[in-house]
């Protein structure tokens, strides 16, 4: 039989964005909603409500993580759709919270047309995904996916001293091991995609096949500080010019490796950072992102094999900070959401996400997968951060679907 | 009739300089003594004392610098010699104090002779030469010569926010105006040479020719900060990558115009200095200092002429802060310099200063001359700052012996 297409509300989806984006509002129509703030507190407590207005029953885990289940027909795992509601300092609107929302939106489409669902829907807001007040990022879902250790997580600090365990007593939401996440037939995870790729290719859906893998290095060019009046060029070690021919190097070697291959050296320091002194120190750090872990490692083999004492004479120590491997989202579902997405004739691209969210720790133990809406100028985590009203609909409408198609497989 | 050679005594000389270190002695044996700091108070009530014992007249000015003058027997300008006794902080204990200590043991050798000089010789203590507490460098002697306002000198603050003249008033060293220098002889400055030269070729004096003239440029690169997982490199306006372009360009063209220019990016931030996002600003200052000024020219040509809007698409800005010409010293005293030298027996050259002395101010209105003594590993600025106690002792010895060749011409 087939069935009747349900669509979601998109005005009632924009007025709810908007009204999200009143807690903690900043003068440039961002939002500042740091992890466990008074903001981010009250943002729970409306989000709270709204799921207990829907019929929905509310939990809350060990990491404050909030899960709110509109019970379904059968007894399967639930249908778990979300994302978090914190941002960072002078974020934007649609950050984390159109994941979130996107919950609220489909089961309120499906209470607003009496239908109970065939298995039940958990909507999740997991606890600093940002990690902007209190590191590292994605600690929640971190803790959930056995991938971080809660008992370090806890002792993490904010600027003022106070630790995640002290601030998340404060909050009130600090809940029950036993509330965690265990099970789910999916994760569904909607959000901006942070980049310019959808908007330039003029499309509006994103179905994400994997987080990147990626590497992260640190470079440390010591040569020494003299007087910038008195020491002729050929006495000199400056480690500004040294770290110079590093970058060139870098840029040369690693940027004809793959036309998908992301760097970035986002991090520099120079000491003593005087400008009638020459540099004895500078500091940088390196890091890319590919899906191919073979791409990886030829970056990595180039950022060893630089040369440790090269044309200024200077030391060059070479550290690897971290690094992951890509994460591969659920190919049946991500399979799925495209159905989805043709069924609603929206366009649409498979792509990658070089940005690390949520579903990816999730992956580890249920099939996840995720939605890409397109960012404006690929602007995030600014106040200027903007997605179109009508492609956060699209967006929504492409979970409802998959929802829907899920629940009609058995 | 050939005068008998007199000489300092090099023992009582090492022995006053490690005094005087002990006014803001630090841990690893260099000094901080800021200008009017209780450090630099006291080796100013101790130098007065040192002066009067020798019955020498003490008269301080309105910028706090000390002049102690013993009397000749002829009516023509004094004979002055000196330096400043302020250091940076952590500096060493040979930066200025080798001038001032010069005269006093000069002084202490003519007493001691029994010799009343022909003409005056004045011993100058110029306040604030560092520009370590209060911007900027070289104050009390720029105000003297008329290069800097007074009025404008004295609002300068330190980073607690103290003005230069309250300093100056709690000090006790607010004299009068009608106390400045006006006429001398000669200024004769003896001081470290803060760079590697007379080291590496094994000289023991630096006969100083001029202090460099140089230029000083801000160059300031604008890009866009994008997220470095989600940014395409073909879509990103890197502005690191933008300046290591420009700095590679700067080596090249610059690098090769004269053997003898000094130029250094001693200053470069980046922001918003995040691993994890595209560099949107780098700003770096660039200074080159030459003697000849058509080579200071071509510099200025060089970087004028870098590309604003280059490789990576970011915008360059480049701004001049200031430049100074090349101040050259009186040749005639330099002339004496070298034949005194000479008939000492000491090893030397003809140098240029790269760095900025009080000299270079009093050379305006007086004539003036420099020597220089060697540092060891060129340091200066630092705790490890050295000069053997014998290039100490020569380089007094060439003040003495230019002393007594002035006073015996006429």
């Amino acid at each position: 039989m087939q069935r009747q297409k349900l669509l979601i509300n998109g005005e009632r989806l924009k007025n709810e964005l908007e009204t999200f984006a009143n807690f903690g509002r900043t003068e440039n129509n961002g939002v500042t909603r740091l992890s466990l703030s008074s903001e981010d507190i009250l943002v729970r407590d409306y989000f709270c409500k709204c799921c207990e207005d829907l019929g929905m029953k509310v939990k809350v885990d060990d990491m404050g993580s909030i899960y709110a289940t509109l019970e379904g027909k059968n007894k399967r795992p639930p249908i778990v759709i979300g994302s978090h509601l914190d941002t960072v300092k002078n974020g934007g609107k649609f950050d984390g919270v159109l994941g979130v929302v996107a919950g609220l939106e489909i089961v309120r489409t499906l209470v607003e047309n009496k239908i109970k669902p065939e298995t039940s829907i958990t909507i999740v807001n997991f606890t600093n995904e940002e990690g902007a007040r209190f590191e590292p990022s994605m600690m929640a879902s971190g803790v959930l996916s056995g991938k971080f250790s809660k008992s370090d997580m806890i002792k993490s600090t904010d600027q003022n001293g106070e630790t995640f365990s002290e601030a998340l007593k404060k909050s009130g939401y600090d809940g029950a091991i036993e509330n965690r996440l265990t099970e789910a037939s999916c994760f569904l995870e909607l959000h901006i995609e942070q980049g310019p790729i959808l908007e330039s290719e003029n499309l509006s859906i994103g179905i994400v096949d994997c987080v990147l893998g990626m590497v992260c290095y640190e470079l440390e060019v010591t040569g020494e500080s003299d007087h910038a009046g008195t020491t002729p060029m050929s006495m000199r070690k400056d480690a500004l010019f040294e770290a110079n021919h590093l970058i060139s190097t870098i840029r040369k070697k690693v940027g004809i490796l793959d036309g998908e291959l992301v760097y970035t050296l986002g991090r520099l320091s120079v000491l003593p950072n005087i400008h009638t002194v020459i540099p004895n120190k500078v500091v940088f750090s390196f890091e890319a992102r590919h899906k191919d872990s073979m791409i990886i490692q030829k970056v990595e083999e180039i950022i060893r094999s630089l040369p440790n004492s090269s044309i200024e004479g200077c030391e060059v120590k070479i550290r690897k900070l971290w690094d992951r491997n890509t994460v591969w989202f659920n190919p049946d579902l991500c399979e799925l959401l495209e159905q989805s997405t043709d069924t609603l004739g929206y366009s649409y691209k498979r792509m990658v996400s070089g940005a690390g969210h949520d579903a990816q720790f999730l992956a580890s133990f249920v099939p996840s997968a995720m939605v890409f809406v397109p960012s404006v100028n690929g602007k995030s985590h600014c106040e200027v951060e903007e997605s179109s009203w009508e492609d956060c609909e699209k967006g929504v409408n492409v979970l409802l679907e998959t929802t829907l198609m899920m629940m009609s497989e058995e």
